[in-house]
């Protein structure tokens, strides 16, 4: 490690994603100064992603005209079972890695301190940090997007669990004669209602004739569907995406409602690129499911809210991670 | 609070559900010294149940030839929210009681310290004490009964959340299109896996002309029906109570699939009345199913265990309690 010669303040939040890689530059007070974003290319491995990872650092703190020395650590939300102590990425199924010393070879490349946690855990700690005040005691972050996972804080800790697999709300069997997930099983939380579940429910309905201004927008084949288009959809007054919409926040619900059941946490936060777009349409619905499956008394005071960090959260909880962990050293 | 006058090294627990109260006296090391049972009247109210509970403490006591002095503390589990820092029952819906000072009041009646929990809690906390060794950082334990409830220990404690309602896991939802719940939802574990739910099953098969041995043991009505008569029915070779038992099991399997999924505790203990007859039968299914049902990775290493603890569970965790509590002060 280089002697301090910058001022090194600021710190690099990075999401590691199976797609993308996303950088961003904080201040201490967690003011996100820039983003850079790559794609991840997982097929060319641990040695070939980590240094796009590096790539994307380096390039994030040129864009805010930062130097490497005005950096004080490095943040890394990870797909998968990490050891946090470590910095081991222990196995992301996405990217089909086993045993990756993450922080080990990016402290190497960038020649900074490096922390690294699972990607959920990371996103509800940005959640946690700059969304939640007062602080609550515990929380649970749930996540929809191409997948869907959570973070659990628990005193103000992300809680991983036995395997640092804690949060795989995913996999939460809803419906045990419901519809197959990528998985193996049936009737997973994901395949009920992550956008991938989502797409493919209005896919094979279309393909069955079901009208929808979808195909107005975007062709037969339903070709690049975003979240943004079910929103634009449901703006325009569509009932088949209303009713789609309104399946998959019941579901949602019901998860929460789950979620409050067992682990009764004090704040559940609903995030992820679905939510980001199309919260205004889900999160009545989501909060009423919830209540109503909730066991009376359990759900008292319990506040279900929608994050606004969007994509950032990822970015954002990388450095309050790289703060934390920086600080206690 | 009198003076010491014996050597007040030994603790009593107490289980107090909704139809029968159980104390028995323990040694410093554990050990059950003797049990009385008495039913619990809940129809009295909280001042009648608690005299009976002051009664039933008092008559361990002199069943063990103890004088009261010779009592340390007293621990309670009790069906329901529980503030164990206030010792107030919040509320307990099988018991209809609302905001009831079980600390306050019991040591008045008792002039000893007590400390209570709620009672699955506080059977969670038995089976760590008693049955886990070494101790895990986290566990659940599920305990199947006329109803379904779960412990949490984290790092040793019992995990109450929010509002001490931690670990209803029996309204966890695994069917939406499931049978009708008690508490008015569709497909919850307990509705699905519950002794109340497998006689239901039963009675109502019966009815539409299903043949069981049970019918030749309790008569037409399955009178008096308990979970040990289908363990008889099982040993006689009874193929329809063979797939009553093995749906609870897999029901089960995937509940704890879903907690090992979610919290990824280090280890999940399945006990209660259910479980203390079936074990032999319903075990090996259970963690096939939640093995299945688990993400590959998030169950490895992970204990799926049977307790032995069966009805004294709760009195030995509500011993540890009091041992704990009392120690702290």
């Amino acid at each position: 490690m280089a002697e301090f010669s910058g001022k090194r303040e600021y710190f690099v939040g990075v999401d590691l994603g199976g797609t993308k890689i996303l950088a961003g530059v904080f201040t201490p007070q967690l003011k996100c100064l820039g983003k850079v974003k790559m794609s991840t290319k997982p097929e060319r491995g641990p040695e070939g992603v980590l240094e796009r990872v590096t790539r994307c650092v380096k390039e994030v703190v040129g864009e805010c005209n930062l130097k490497p020395d005005d950096i004080r650590a490095v943040g890394i939300g990870a797909p998968g079972a990490v050891d946090p102590e470590a910095g081991r990425m222990i196995f992301a199924p996405n990217l089909k890695w086993e045993d990756v010393p993450l922080k080990k070879a990016l402290e190497k490349q960038l020649d900074l301190p490096v922390f690294a946690e699972n990607d959920c855990n990371v996103c509800a700690l940005g959640v946690y940090e700059t969304e939640l005040d007062p602080k609550p005691r515990s929380m649970v972050g749930i996540f929809l997007g191409t997948g869907i996972g959570a973070g659990i804080v628990l005193d103000g800790k992300p809680y991983s669990g036995f395997n640092r697999t804690a949060g795989e709300i995913g996999h939460m069997v809803l419906d045990v004669d419901g519809p197959k997930c990528g998985c193996g099983n049936k009737g997973c939380f994901e395949a009920l209602a992550s956008r991938t579940a989502l797409f493919r429910r209005i896919q094979t309905a279309v393909k069955d004739g079901q009208k929808t201004v979808l195909t107005d927008m975007l062709g037969p084949e339903l070709t690049d569907m975003r979240s943004g288009d079910l929103r634009k959809a449901l703006r325009r007054g569509d009932k088949f995406i209303e009713q789609i919409v309104e399946e998959a926040a019941e579901y949602t619900g019901t998860a929460v409602a789950n979620v409050i059941n067992f682990l009764n946490p004090e704040v559940v936060v609903l995030g992820g690129g679905v939510m980001d777009q199309l919260a205004d349409e889900m999160m009545a619905i989501i909060i009423a499911t919830a209540e109503d499956y909730a066991l009376p008394g359990t759900a008292k005071g319990i506040k279900i809210i929608a994050s606004k960090l969007g994509d950032d959260a990822g970015i954002t909880g990388a450095a309050v991670l790289a703060m934390r962990e920086s600080k206690e050293r």
